[in-house]
């Protein structure tokens, strides 16, 4: 299907574009009271994700209200562990929870791979019915964790503030983590690979907590297992014309490290100056961020004003794509995420 | 009264020393079965930090079991919000807890600075205890939390694991926010004042949350005020003398900018490298960090491995202290923090 919105696509490629092309993390959700009220009657935030015409409807949601130069899929990055038979749950207003969590090699050892075709393919039908219904509009992205973000989940059981359990393996019992890791690069290249094959355009791995190492341990339990993701979409011929966006988040002194992975994009957070990560990297990658979430909650005028520093501070440069540093927040004012969109689309007039 | 062991003052100084000194952030804390026991006897940690005796103990705790570099005063970064009226407590297993939140600028105005001399004379007391069995060994460390990051607690009410009302705010109402923040200059000012007055040997300022700012916002919201602490102390001739650290944890992209606060010592948390920091720095200030809190859960061997690294990357420069790059976390093993502390001190050997 050919796709009429390539500014993404171009953006990825580092090809001049019209504008910069925007899209914003978390764009499916509980801000978007349409979400809730799926959300309400899904009863739960797993059954939204494992029913593909409901995935469908929430991840065109932001599309209807926003000129967004992109879909994303509308998932978890823990499909996989909750595939692999770890017993996924939300409770209401918690964070995910494990049934089981992985302690030790015997545990890893005991971990099936999933198979795309059947313990996710609602997944796949996902992308599908996505992509039908987008008819080429934007392009689609699909996701998955890193990792080691989704390492952290599966040995602590469930979200920490500073995933010690996960963090302490590292140092006492490294084979463990390191055949976790393995095993999650195997399952994790599969389940991207579906993806692709049902429909998506570009790739994301979320690293939420690879800033969270050492950069030594960075390198070492992070970004080596998304290199091996990106090296095995890039050798694949199915696979390999899909551009690829990396986002490890509060990591961004490993981005000189970061560039050299073979992704065509990093996601920059709102910590730091995308000018300076412009500089630091060249013209080798294409770099997507970094909007404070907090800024939303000022007015559309602030807000307006913020996107309007960002593109001034970037230039002329190609390969930009204006998000925020880190998904939306739950209570963000609908008119403010509308003023981002049109200030970033508004360079053209 | 003169101090035996000058190796932390030293390093402030930039000042050639034996060995580097060290010392690790909440050293008197959780991890100690003796410090566990006392604090069961105090029922809530509250008393721990209000009974002068305790606190006097419960701070010498460390040092009769380590050959630590200095002691810290055992305290909370918030007693000062406590003393002005917002009713903190802290619920078993759970963080700390405000009966009250400051939301609009008529809370902040309501809001008293408390008197050093009254409501927090407990802390006063605790250092003259404190300095009394130190008796010049070690340097004793006193020290509050920076303005924005006890703001943060202010406003959210409680621990958050991202503080997006304190972060709204800063868009919202920033007036609100400056009000605020002034006056915990004045309060912090006066606090830490009182602590030298009463004998404390160095000055720290925790900026924890200063992270979670953008760039421009952490030099408007949070160094900024720092700074205005570190010019009011060193204006001050009863205060003058005292070596300042400040410590912004995730922060260290605004390095520089923090070089040029006037602070004596930076702390550096353990997602960067301290070889890399020193090069963006120089010589101007001493830096104070960086070892992992996980790798105390690995093995004696590891962790002396670990702090040799460290040591060899840094070289022979002067203005090292050797400390964790963040606290010290609960279930750390006791034999690898006696071996960390003796991989520093071996290098004299």
């Amino acid at each position: 299907m050919k796709i009429k919105n390539t500014r993404l696509l171009q953006a990825l490629k580092l090809e001049p574009v019209d504008v910069p092309p925007v899209w914003l993390m978390r764009q499916a959700g509980r801000y978007l009271p349409e979400y809730r009220e799926l959300r309400t009657k899904a009863k739960n935030f797993l059954n939204l994700c494992q029913t593909p015409e409901l995935a469908m409807e929430v991840t065109l949601q932001p599309l209807k209200r926003f000129d967004l130069d992109a879909a994303i899929l509308f998932s978890d990055i823990l499909t996989i562990p909750h595939a692999m038979g770890l017993g996924l749950s939300f409770q209401e207003g918690e964070g995910p929870q494990f049934a089981k969590r992985i302690e030790t090699i015997k545990d890893v050892e005991a971990l099936p791979i999933p198979d795309t075709e059947n313990a996710l393919n609602y997944v796949v039908q996902a992308v599908q019915l996505i992509q039908q219904e987008l008819n080429g509009r934007v392009p689609l992205i699909g996701f998955a964790g890193s990792p080691w973000t989704v390492a952290c989940y599966m040995i602590e059981g469930s979200g920490h503030k500073n995933f010690i359990t996960a963090r302490k393996m590292a140092y006492q019992a490294p084979e463990v983590l390191h055949a976790l890791l393995t095993k999650l690069v195997v399952a994790t290249t599969q389940y991207l690979k579906g993806q692709i094959l049902a429909g998506v355009n570009v790739v994301m791995l979320f690293d939420t907590w690879g800033g969270l190492l050492t950069p030594d341990y960075y390198q070492r339990f992070s970004l080596s297992y998304m290199k091996q993701i990106v090296a095995n979409l890039k050798a694949d011929p199915q696979t390999a014309h899909i551009p690829i966006i990396l986002f490890s988040k509060g990591a961004s002194v490993n981005l000189e490290a970061m560039a050299q992975s073979g992704a065509n994009g990093l996601g920059i957070d709102w910590t730091v100056s995308m000018r300076d990560m412009r500089a630091r990297v060249g013209n080798k990658v294409c770099l997507q961020g970094n909007l404070d979430p907090a800024v939303l909650f000022s007015t559309p005028q602030i807000v307006q004003a913020t996107v309007r520093q960002l593109l001034d501070e970037w230039g002329a440069h190609p390969g930009l794509i204006v998000n925020l540093g880190h998904g939306i927040e739950q209570h963000t004012p609908i008119e403010n995420v509308e003023a981002l969109v049109e200030a970033v689309h508004e360079v053209k007039r």
